[in-house]
């Protein structure tokens, strides 16, 4: 009973960061730069037609170390956070590991994922630059639902492209965004010409992420006063997304601890990056040797089975190029896939470290995912969200390899959010119809025919 | 931005109380005893058959104060507790009020709201006697979702009669509770001779809490090493829920704060008399003098409407009776009444304080219920509960009245839970087509002639 480390530990408020952790520039080499289509190299100007000035700055910027959080912005996260840091105690004993288990639990807001860290950013930048609205997409819809209830705090329109199977699959995703008074349309839709000629070519065409930005950025780029914003994959998210990062840091230090093996679910890369940032950095640094292990869907494989290339963003290749591991634009996960990681590419600085061989990257199946999320969930007292369990699978598995070997590694993984809005998902899972698939090597050669000839 | 109290307080997992409070112990005068449906006073020992021991003895025992919380649910405790006391700046700001507005938040675990710290005592304390599994029903789901929660830790069966409405308005709450090894019936149902008998007579009854309740108890008396559970109305619900108000006096303490206001949701009376315990104590021993509001649903409203009278507690009429507010044990709020606050009785102990004048009580209809809930969301990032948002927007009037006033009072109220299972009531809401109702006298004084004859 009487642990001197607590099941959890909450920062004070005044100890919320009040700068975010720019990992770029610690970097020993920099993320190859951003293309135009024509194969020069993008400037900040490029992209002001997309998103808002001060976030196409923090795109560019790899040089300054910390960045000022607005007062505007710390004073919401001031309403949800700090998120607590847990010690994953029954967890332990029921897997009987000498591993001590920790999660960064980011899920306790209606968004019910870290999501929000960048979202009130992004919000606020927009509001402060005069603009009236926001357009984006999601996938299972954390993204938009955290965005919906940013734009609604700062009074800003937002149109949400929500990924059709997505829609359909979470009826009550919709709903909540509708809350907050966000205006939420199924992607592909017949409200862009992207949309339009899509479903012109496969009227059931389920949607994919990379179509749902096409047609978010079509009506961003040809609607007065709005602007696109994004929720992953982008250096300036990993920037706002630093701030799970550095809680975490700061809490373990408090604790007198370190992790030795440092876990997050990988589809763009916000949580994963937003996590890893100050252990990265210790890494690059030489001041310490974490594992850093990204955790994706076997049914989405990016880092594991993609190709490291510049590629389009978005599936109706509007996009500027950009350097990642990629399943090539037009890459669309099965259907049957539950939850997010469902982005083709993954975000450009956390390609790059994997590919100069600073993290190693593990692919699941959902079963076995879901079935982590149930144990997970009957020990902890939270659902998660089937994104996070990827890694709270990878940290079980770590846990039991200690079990073997009889080491008591410090493991650290992120519980970006909870899965209140993915109970069809476990539904199908506890009534057994549950299925996995992996694409097969010639899909993906298919998939990858159609990337840039550029870079 | 320099605020000198947080926006969220946690107080440390070391200072979790170690006891419950037993309200009782202070009451000046006790509530009427329970009788059985002879009239004969009923005795701890009649109520063996249905509740475990230790329960039965917590039901009966008036005047122990404080009675220790054991170990093994200390620690499930510590897993999702401390709940956070959280100052509502943004929500004060844009009422204009000079009112200090607090709530305590019980919503961040799987079940979504406080049922929890009830749920894991019971399921503990049947665990201990060595019973196989337990019985109970849920109205909106979050007491079903908390037990099984509670009874998949502890590795009990447990049988879920769930009101049939919320069962079809509600299915992922049904996945919830299957997630954690649930098995969930709809009610009335053809499990159990009072369920048919119930069928019989109105194929198209669409349950009550009362009637779920004949269904558990009915499995739990007949079905060896079985129990049954509630997760309101009894005073062991209560002494388990004095938690809630245990922290929330030591949060405010810490903070330097004393409410001049405290507002709970009253359905059955779990959350309002798990909150108000240490300020009612206040009141009745002269060392302070609060006001404690119970807000109710208009469509159910039994302490501004009900009758103070001896009643059955469940719609089959096999419970020992009990004193209290009450619409009649066959009344049934209408179909179109969304969230929990449907039982048709209010804790005896409750109605007992509300009866000797320590407590007011005010009805509100849901539509407005809804408008203060989609306020406060947008304000404090947290999707309320419908059953919660009933505080919400009594604090919210309390603290207009202040504004009116000028005066600058410490409101605080119960935030019970979270409203993610409550999506189709928010569509109603977001979309114009949510009603109100409200029982005429004649519907009430209909309900009234079936209360029994005796006390």
């Amino acid at each position: 009973m009487a642990n001197k480390i607590p099941h959890r530990l909450y920062l004070n408020e005044n100890e919320i960061p009040k700068q975010w952790y720019n990992l770029r520039a610690d970097m020993k080499e920099q993320p190859d730069p951003m293309l135009l289509p024509d194969g020069t190299v993008a400037q900040e100007e490029h992209i002001y037609p997309v998103f808002c000035k001060k976030l196409a700055n923090q795109e560019f910027d790899s040089t300054t170390r910390f960045i000022d959080i607005p007062d505007e912005i710390l004073s919401i996260y001031k309403v949800y956070r700090p998120a607590p840091l847990c010690r994953a105690y029954d967890l332990e004993r029921t897997l009987g590991t000498p591993a001590k288990i920790y999660y960064k639990y980011e899920g306790n807001n209606t968004s019910g994922s870290h999501k929000l860290n960048s979202a009130v950013a992004q919000a606020y930048y927009a509001k402060d630059e005069g603009l009236k609205g926001i357009t984006t997409e999601t996938g299972a819809g954390q993204w938009g639902t955290a965005l919906a209830e940013a734009a609604g705090y700062f009074g800003l329109d937002l149109v949400v492209y929500m990924v059709k199977v997505s829609y359909e699959q979470k009826p009550f995703r919709k709903a909540v965004m509708e809350t907050f008074d966000a205006k939420v349309i199924a992607s592909p839709s017949n409200t862009t010409n992207i949309g339009r000629a899509i479903l012109e070519a496969d009227p059931n065409n389920s949607g994919s992420l990379g179509t749902a930005i096409s047609e978010a950025i079509e009506v961003a780029v040809t609607t007065e006063g709005y602007r696109y914003v994004l929720g992953s994959v982008l250096n300036q998210v990993l920037l706002h997304q630093s701030i799970i990062g550095l809680e975490t840091e700061l809490a373990m230090q408090k604790l007198g601890e370190y992790p030795d093996i440092v876990i997050g679910c990988a589809g763009g890369g916000s949580n994963l990056g937003g996590l890893v940032a100050p252990f990265m950095r210790d890494k690059i640094t030489g001041k310490s040797n974490p594992r850093i292990i990204a955790v994706e869907p076997a049914s989405c494989p990016s880092l594991t089975r993609g190709k490291y290339a510049y590629d389009f963003c978005d599936s109706g290749r509007t996009t500027p190029l950009a350097k990642m591991y990629t399943l090539g634009c037009g890459f669309k996960p099965s259907a049957n896939h539950a939850g997010g990681l469902r982005y083709h590419g993954m975000s450009p600085i956390m390609s790059k470290l994997y590919h100069d061989g600073y993290m190693e990257a593990v692919a699941y199946e959902q079963t076995a995912v879901f079935e982590a999320a149930k144990l997970f969930a009957k020990r902890e007292t939270i659902l998660p969200a089937p994104e996070s369990a990827h890694a709270i699978k990878g940290a079980i598995d770590e846990a039991l390899k200690c079990k073997e070997t009889g080491e008591a590694k410090t493991i650290l993984f992120g519980l970006s959010g909870t899965g209140y809005f993915d109970l069809m998902a476990y539904t199908q899972h506890n009534e057994g119809t549950m299925t996995d698939y992996v694409p097969t090597d010639a899909d993906l050669e298919a998939s990858f025919k159609d990337l840039p000839q550029v870079g």
